[in-house]
């Protein structure tokens, strides 16, 4: 009786579902914690993105998939939306193809470059500050500089995606290629005046935005080479190597130089700005042990006539399921002030800890 | 023991469900392509609405049923919603009763006449420029001009939805009628002046909106009759046939007329705009081959005293699954220009290819 | 066949779940009717908050759970958000975890003390006119001032919640504290001027936010103390009862004072604005009849020197399932004029008819 009444609740369940032949999966994670950092008050804070996310696949036969992902992103302090100018789905929002060509999509996500990136970072690539993702990983780079003010630092809008499967015993190559379209972006000044940015508001791209990463990973061993070039011509390099030294322990270095020349006034260094090349460079250790993650990470970033900025961050995870982890933090950032001269640097302390619970 | 294993998971998995005593249907689609149009340059873009919506159904025994349905609507490509002042919930946002008495609901969603004539037009009604229902299936008009700018086109907001059932063999009535309450539109000047709009921004309806449509289908055959009437006393009428001339080919044909007298200055010809009438029609075929559909249409639209819209449209759907397919389509299109004298037209070509995908 | 087909259709429709080890639920509620005040035109609104939901509990063992809740709320007869500055998550959006200790979660959502009002207000505390929990409730208190406008007015964002497991037969403790971190808000003149305003915009609480509230509930005895002080140093005192003088029959009653004589210029009097102290009270009942309750209220609330708010309200609810009712209600309300001299009071009808959904 009970087994019959449990089937047809599930009948009744998936009537919906049946007819759509499929399922949407709901996934995503929450991270808060109290955030301390020296120049600030106390706060509520987040060390991880926070998302609420929709997926699926459906099997088209041939070993061909149709794909999709729509990702919200938000602020669990306060409920909010990232920003006002962020798209719902900042996260990603993409659909396409997958099969033994790889994997096509269009729409908007992280770029094959900051995607692939996140894997050689000791702080597992979260936008905290006191992991070197979004600054020193990327030496100082923007993906998407002609975006509303506000917008995403590492994706491409308006973007074919492509992912090799991976082939020759360990090889995978990623290719994330924008349209030169507009999209409402702020103006950029570069080499023009105030009067006459070099790139307008709105302005289309004057190259199209193009991002590669190629992956090498067999056994304890992994390593990244990428290059990426966005809406403006700013260009970015960089490599990666990872190492499980045993079991617990990965090692893991980052190299990354930016060169922005072609918005950098000719007359910088007399303007007392920032010049046009940028290097950085980050060392990191995660070791496990039972429950708990060590994460330790060491970097600098050399920008042409300021100071440098130098970080240092200890991070320890403590897991209570698979899926359900406490963190504690503490971070020493000593950054450049771009426009000062001589060169100046000003030191941030970070300290937070926190719950992360995906779902 | 897997059995169990499964059974254990499935109760889990609905524990939330079976509390709540409801499934709720999430649904939606993605779909994302190239498009080029002769005076843009490439973009990524769509051709269908994108949606991400949640809907459910409750039976409340002897036939009746309480429903509800809420709509979100996107742009892939950049993952916003469809523009900044369009609510959350652009598709549809509607809760009410289902029963021997038909369906009534309250909320937002498509008029009685924009829902209806989706259906006799060749290209499923989607928003693309390749299609015509945006323009000429509705001689240009406009559903709830009283909304805030950028606001949907096709909707009431603050309304009243009436679906009867099918009767006489083939009959349905739908009747959709607004309310008069303001909702922070933007100005209309028409026969006022700027310093004195006609309706004022934020303005009260003048008159109550009302949609109408009543169809009949039976077989190879289809019709409609449709009336319309904004918040700003604009009259739209509307008629329409179809026909299944094989049971690969469907024929169809569209007619309407719009009246916007109420908000057109008296002196209109003097001061060059476009006169108070439209009229438009278009025809199209459907042609199933296989797993692949041809789509064609042509229309015109003859505002008073400029010149005449046309539109020629080629399509190609080609079926993945029962949810997934690739398209591409080519469209051109000669558009009056509303304010010139003499009449002027512009000529646009819209090519696009790409892939769509439900949920 | 068809019963493998289904086990089929239940494991490829459960691939996904199975994998993140969990079920999200999706919960809400669609709640949209006619509105009639008599100072307005007849609208399509609501009567109580809409919702749509997405929760989860996880195991973690011993007792321990993870938990978390992000809601969404709207209005369905538009379609958007509450308010274009209200957050995507106005519900609430919390993470945390649940074991022998009590509850403890970061984030934002009501305060303790406005989250167990609710159940001393004869309307349920819904947010219509014609209920009394956003007015004289809370004695025209606002929890959370240093927000942007439009904001919540029951809420702490950036906070942690606190519940106590139930404890000595009935008792349990809730306690919401806040940080002092500015949250983009609006200036507050209080004790200032335009130009020097006592609170900036996107200033700093001048205290920590705290909120209080203590249950007791055995059989059919019910009651509450309570104690807020919100960012801007305004106090909340409320104490509230509640009894089932029969099965069918609840009684209920608050007390309150809010104390804002923080803000409040040294000579309000002389300003001829209201002063610093207000007191309330509402007294209700909830009679169920079959399917149907009835609900009443009479309350009254007294700033100093000005006229007193008197509102009186009755309504209706005729239930057609567990999570689907009919409403109807009728109120008028009295209400002071804050800033007139002599005080002056203008009276509002409201009267709204509808149909409220969960799922």
């Amino acid at each position: 009786m009970k087994k019959s009444l449990l089937a047809l609740a599930l009948l009744g369940a998936f009537a919906g579902v049946a007819q759509a032949q499929t399922a949407v999966q709901i996934y995503g994670n929450v991270d808060a914690g109290l955030v301390k950092r020296s120049d600030q008050t106390l706060a509520i804070g987040k060390r991880a993105n926070n998302t609420l996310g929709f997926k699926g696949t459906e099997e088209l036969g041939d070993g061909l998939k149709a794909i999709f992902q729509l990702e919200i992103r938000y602020e669990p302090d306060t409920g909010t939306l990232e920003s006002v100018t962020r798209p719902l789905f900042q996260g990603q929002s993409r659909v396409g193809l997958q099969g033994d060509f790889g994997m096509v999509r269009l729409g908007r996500g992280l770029t094959a470059f900051q995607e692939t990136s996140t894997g050689f970072e000791p702080f597992h690539g979260i936008p905290s500050p006191v992991g070197f993702q979004t600054d020193l990983t990327v030496a100082g780079y923007t993906s998407d500089p002609l975006s509303p003010a506000g917008n995403s630092n590492n994706r491409f809008s308006n973007a074919v995606f492509y992912n090799s499967n991976v082939f020759g015993g360990g090889f995978q190559v990623n290719l994330t290629v924008g349209t030169k379209e507009a999209n409402s972006g702020v103006a950029i000044v570069g080499r023009g005046t105030a009067a006459a940015p070099q790139y307008a508001a709105n302005a289309e791209a004057s190259t199209t935005p193009i991002s590669f990463s190629g992956t090498y990973k067999n056994g304890p061993v992994g390593a990244m080479v990428a290059y990426e070039k966005n809406a403006v011509e700013t260009r970015l390099w960089s490599i990666g190597g990872s190492l499980m030294a045993t079991p617990d322990l990965k090692l893991m270095a980052t190299y990354q130089r930016a060169d922005k020349t072609h918005t950098t006034p000719f007359n910088w260094a007399a303007l007392g700005i920032q010049g046009p090349k940028t290097k950085a460079w980050v060392l990191g250790a995660n070791y496990t042990m039972g429950a708990g993650k060590f994460l330790a990470g060491y970097g600098q970033k050399s920008p042409d006539a300021t100071a440098k900025t130098q970080q240092f961050s200890l991070g320890y995870e403590y897991s209570l399921s698979k899926r359900t982890y406490l963190y504690v933090d503490a971070s020493n950032k000593k950054a450049n002030t771009v426009v000062a001269t001589p060169a100046q640097s000003v030191t941030i302390r970070t300290y937070d800890i926190g719950l992360n619970h995906s779902f």
